[in-house]
């Protein structure tokens, strides 16, 4: 299967590795910066371009991968090819794709992605869509021979899929920094905390998370959570976090 | 070493085992309830009591591992030992013991324990105190047989630490349970998102959190952010949250 990938991000740069690996031929590179375009093509032995017109018109699977706003563009000078194009947004409708293509579907990979982090693709669900049932099958294909986790997931499903990760990756992470936050204004080092992080998501791969809570809120020892309030005086914004979580943990014990 | 540990519940657990593991020699369990100092008791081949009256008075080390409020109570009828008489609490001041008791320590274990989940005591730092130099060389003597990070605080930077880990594992544990609420509600399995937050905390294990967030928030992208907000126009508590923890995050980006 010849592919073609369209954007040379986080996402764009893990998948193209994962499809390298598995020895998948993906010949072109695109991104409107030509450099970041070559960083990614010169990594897996592709072409690099930065102009659409010159994207290979005869490809087996163009890969949108770009910011959700930069899709339908992308898509709509896609309108002649006859491959299947897919974007890899956790968010956009793959509507966006149809009106514009003949073949259109969604391979989102459910996972956080950073620059020199090394991910696994093995162990990240996949999440994919088709408008009809035979380019399903082609993408669940392609699919399963990169990750142990294939799910297939109307729009609206992928949706709640996305939000729910926010609340899951993008928001624990964000308290981390808090946390980081508090710690260094007291010369503490963030190591020190690390170890209680592994132990707290380690601990929801077997259990439910609401099973395993713990902490002052879900005791209801308002000692604690005043002394807590208190000593965030100076910061208000992390007071009001403070307050508004832990009344949240305090409304599952009704 | 003879050893008294007063309490039953996680914390004493873990620490009596990984205690017993390393040869020391827990003589004694105490608890109100009699049926839970024989649980733990029995595990460790200690003897089990219910009266404060019965507990030895002549070990070397007393080890008060209870709920913050009965801390003193328990000190108080320690009054005459001589031995070395800790909490294991992140909040409560030393100074408690020290009224109550000649010598007074702390010897907190940073971590999230729940029953019927296994941690190595190795990798959990050990925060200690001491009311004197030589309690506090014993305590640190202690301390490094069980674990490989011991550091040594006052109260005032165990309080500031304990403060940072709510934020480190007590609201991200929420956080996976709301997240988990969003799947639930759309016949989503938790477990698709599991991979998800074991590669959020471990991206944080080589890296600061405020250089990996992802997420519609730190992007500024209002559309993906208004989405969210209306898909959750049913849960406003989640809603709120959701508006908090994003208005934080682009706060950072100032």
């Amino acid at each position: 299967m010849k592919i073609v990938l369209l954007g040379s991000g986080n996402v764009a740069t893990h998948l193209a590795k994962a499809l390298k690996a598995k020895g998948e031929d993906v010949v072109q590179v695109y991104s409107p910066n030509l450099n970041n375009a070559k960083l990614l093509a010169d990594l897996i032995a592709a072409e690099a371009v930065d102009d659409l017109n010159e994207v290979k018109q005869h490809a087996d699977l163009y890969i949108i991968s770009v910011k959700d706003d930069a899709i339908e563009t992308i898509a709509k000078s896609l309108k002649n090819v006859s491959g299947l194009v897919v974007h890899t947004s956790g968010t956009t409708d793959i509507n966006i794709l149809s009106s514009a293509v003949k073949k259109a579907g969604v391979f989102y990979p459910l996972q956080t992605f950073s620059k020199g982090k090394e991910v696994s693709f093995e162990n990240i669900p996949l999440c994919i869509e088709a408008n009809d049932e035979s380019q399903l099958t082609i993408l669940n294909n392609l699919a399963i021979k990169i990750s142990r986790q294939v799910y297939q997931l109307g729009g609206e499903k992928r949706k709640v899929l996305h939000l729910a990760a926010v609340f899951a990756c993008n928001f624990p992470n964000h308290l981390y920094a808090l946390a980081n936050k508090i710690l260094s204004q007291n010369d503490l080092d963030f190591e020190i905390i690390r170890p209680l992080i592994a132990e707290t998501a380690d601990k929801v791969m077997g259990n439910l998370p609401e099973n395993v809570q713990t902490g002052p809120a879900v005791r209801a020892d308002e000692s604690t959570l005043n002394k807590h309030l208190s000593m965030l005086t100076d910061m208000p914004e992390l007071q009001n976090i403070y307050q508004t979580l832990s009344d949240s943990i305090k409304l599952t014990l009704k």
